[in-house]
């Protein structure tokens, strides 16, 4: 990068948040995705609006890269610098700017974390309820931007279905602002939503509005045992069928159980196949309805143990079980690559059998978790040692497989975590070449030099 | 229209399903919208996906407009050939191909209607959410192509919520398959809510994955007159404070009430300034509780006069009251011009009063009725004979201020009726000109040679 171009970066952000030294630069050359990365050439913070718009303006005029960065806890390699460039970190603008509880809507930064949303609006006895396992972390600028899902997407669905308007900067420039306060709002095409799940490639997002939702008045939560992860595929299915639309049903297998229990201790049940979470939230009543309802479903599906929880801090311990599920799964070795495919509800069982015989197949070890829910399944490949390049190998192979059978069985090889540099190569299975060069035609009319995260969505 | 392109037309659709005659052109020559009309040069009805492709391509060579159209009932001029051209109507792909009660989506063709969506799901114990007051004739591909949103809004969102997927056909003859059918989902941009919404003008939906929800076990409706509509607004402000998110909450305006009943003799309060409607469903108890705390909030905020029906048929009745509203209305006149201004629910009764002055400012008549919940007003000016021209000039000045009005409390100049060419013009004060011209370029990457739908959004 041009030593014009660094000193101009400078002085847009301000000498204090500019970085360009090889140690300053080593936490941003990779995220939360085990195998990539890459060095960037600078990292700038900026304070506002004003100098996000005044970094890109001097990118695109210097076709410089510019790749947009929350807490980096994506799972997709979306925010490594492979062309180089600069690293635009949002964390500074992290002001809650305001709640509505009349509106049922929040005003916030991109760098403001999820959790501290949620916090924030259950002060007001309100739910932010997109709720990715990373929400400590995560931000709200990359939960929008990786329209993240969660632990409650079957019922409250995903960060999408929240985003009512959003402030971005163009690649070029210009300051948009799409939607608004405003639930129904049809004038223009549904820039919001184009953003939301854009990776960073369209536009930077320096601000967002936000639909909360009322706090439910209670929560409670059950656990299934089954024999087998199908087995609790098929009460899933039966569950939805009654009409049962829960908050929460979360899936764990046999390895992730052990994993689990391992490092935590909660007195799960370690001798059964899968172990299946269901929950849900709203009025007391109807929640223990729900709960029994669900409970017996599970019974008459050959559940071994079923146990319910009918209070919300009982509840909120068995969901820590399944929110260790990928930290659990970390310690078992130095790499742990996780996963996204997603399939039809009704082909869980069917996806979990074909991912068992893909191990086989490979000589790799894979558990499985996930959101039982929405077919959202992260099956996890643990490699002991960094070193071990035959088996990082094999599990790469192993997951071209698993991708492969998501798309066979009507599914997608990412549910939730993106695309990013990951997973680019395997979009136009995905997608078809007429769609790809769509996309791509889409993102030059947002970015015409395709300075803004190249090499990822879009590209 | 050359004469090569007629033929060419004719023998992709078949003579029996190409028009061109000036008798048969007329029902084509308008929508619901009044005052906007322009005559086609033909119109066609394709079989399946591959004609809509082959006259797509054949109209991109040709440079030869193409206007889709469904039932022809949007209120926003949006299937009016402003350019000449094809209208391509896509009644006969009216096929319903799957109800998945396991999955909770249908896949339907572009033609069949809204009812018939919503009919077929309920013998399923589902619910097709998405409820315009045009459902009887209005088709999914309109709904969608309009991002249609209705009476149950505040609850059930609008129809993007449910758009799972769709099979488009690009302006220029591709077939491209956006999502599938999984609610998480995020391999690519977006675009089937890009589709949602973009009003016929970035490519022809030939087929839609739509989520249903389990039907709901009983609902009920309440009704409260206020002395005006102003207290009818702080009433629903309150309820949705007091964390209710009812699945109704409509109001009508003294003029409208007065209306309905002689129009349809309900037995309504003709004496009261304003009627609200509110109801919501589910567990019958849960809605029992929530009618009165609705009713009581009502009460506490001035209600004249409160009362409830708990049973799904006195509800019905008392809703035909509000879908009955733009009928009534049209009686009055010669000429029903109904608008959409949508402002933050909090601003209700702001923009109420303001469309009062501006009524009494341009000397028009200006009823108004809407979706409370949703902030979503129907302003709605009946101008008594077609020849008054001077009537007309005015309530379209009215409607300039109206539009204003709305965008400077924060709200826009459509909620859920669309831009089409009834509100092209006024789109830049709502959305400013950085953002149309990256519109502009959104539209050319769909549609280079800008066949699709000229003169309307995107334009
Ligand atoms: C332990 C763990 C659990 C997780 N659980 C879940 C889960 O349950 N569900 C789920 O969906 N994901 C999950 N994730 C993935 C990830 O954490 C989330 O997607 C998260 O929302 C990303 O936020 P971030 O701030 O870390 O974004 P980053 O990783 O910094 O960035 C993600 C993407 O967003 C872009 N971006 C960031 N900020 C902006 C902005 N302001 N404007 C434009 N683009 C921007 C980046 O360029 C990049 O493309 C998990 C990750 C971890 C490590
Ligand atoms: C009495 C009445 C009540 C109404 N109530 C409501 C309401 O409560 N809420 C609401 O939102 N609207 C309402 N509307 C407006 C309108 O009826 C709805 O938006 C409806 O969904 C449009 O469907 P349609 O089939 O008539 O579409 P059309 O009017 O035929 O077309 C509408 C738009 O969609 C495009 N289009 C149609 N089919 C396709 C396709 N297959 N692919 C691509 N583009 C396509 C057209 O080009 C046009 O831009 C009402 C209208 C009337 C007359």
């Amino acid at each position: 990068m041009h030593a014009t171009v660094r000193a101009a970066l400078r002085s847009i952000v301000g000498p204090g948040h500019y970085r360009e030294t090889d140690g300053e630069l080593v936490p941003y050359s990779r995220d939360a995705t085990p195998l990539f990365s890459a060095r960037p050439d600078a990292v700038v913070f900026p304070a506002d609006t004003s100098e996000v718009a005044a970094v890109l303006e001097l990118a695109t005029r210097h076709a410089v890269p510019v790749v947009p960065r929350g807490a980096g806890s994506n799972l997709c390699a979306a925010t490594v610098a492979s062309q180089g460039g600069v690293i635009l970190v949002l964390t500074r603008l992290n002001r809650l700017i305001e709640i509505a509880p009349e509106e049922l809507l929040a005003r916030v930064q991109p760098g403001l974390t999820s959790a501290a949303l949620a916090t924030a609006a259950s002060h007001e006895n309100l739910l932010w309820a997109p709720d990715p396992g990373s929400r400590t972390v995560a931000t709200i600028g990359g939960t929008i931007a990786t329209n993240a899902g969660g632990l409650r997407g079957l019922k409250y669905g995903v960060t999408r279905d929240y985003v009512l308007g959003l402030e971005a900067v163009l690649p070029t420039g210009e300051v948009i602002r799409t939607g608004g306060r405003l639930n129904k709002d049809v004038a223009g095409y549904d820039l919001s939503r184009l953003l939301t799940g854009s990776e960073g490639t369209l536009a930077v997002i320096t601000e967002a509005t936000l639909a909360l939702r009322p706090a439910p008045a209670s929560a409670g939560t059950g656990v299934a045992y089954f024999p087998d992860l199908a087995a609790a595929g098929r009460a899933v299915t039966a569950i939805i069928a009654a009409g049962i639309l829960p908050a929460t049903l979360e899936f764990l297998d046999r390895s992730c159980v052990r994993a689990v229990e391992d490092f935590a201790r909660l007195g799960l049940r370690t001798d059964a196949g899968a172990l299946l979470l269901f929950g849900d939230d709203g009025e007391p009543g109807a929640v223990a309805r729900a709960l029994t309802r669900m409970g017996e479903i599970c019974t008459a599906h050959h559940a071994l143990d079923v146990t319910t929880a009918a209070h919300i801090a009982q509840a909120e311990a068995l969901l820590a079980a399944r929110r260790c599920a990928l930290p659990a799964l970390s310690r078992l070795g130095d790499l742990t690559i996780l996963e996204d495919a997603t399939v039809p509800r009704p082909r869980i069982a069917e996806m979990v059998d074909r991912i068992g015989a893909i191990a086989v197949r490979h000589g790799v070890e894979i558990a499985t978790f996930g959101h039982a829910g929405d077919g959202n399944l992260h099956p996890t490949c643990v490699v002991k040692s960094r070193d071990d390049h035959d088996g990082i190998a094999r599990a790469e192979r192993a997951f071209a497989d698993i991708f492969a059978a998501a798309i066979e069985l009507g599914g997608t090889i990412t549910g939730e975590h993106g695309v990013g540099a990951a997973k680019l190569s395997h979009l136009s299975a995905q997608l078809g070449e007429d769609q790809l060069a769509l996309l791509r035609r889409l993102k030059t009319a947002f970015d015409p030099a395709g300075i803004l995260n190249p090499g990822k969505l879009g590209s």
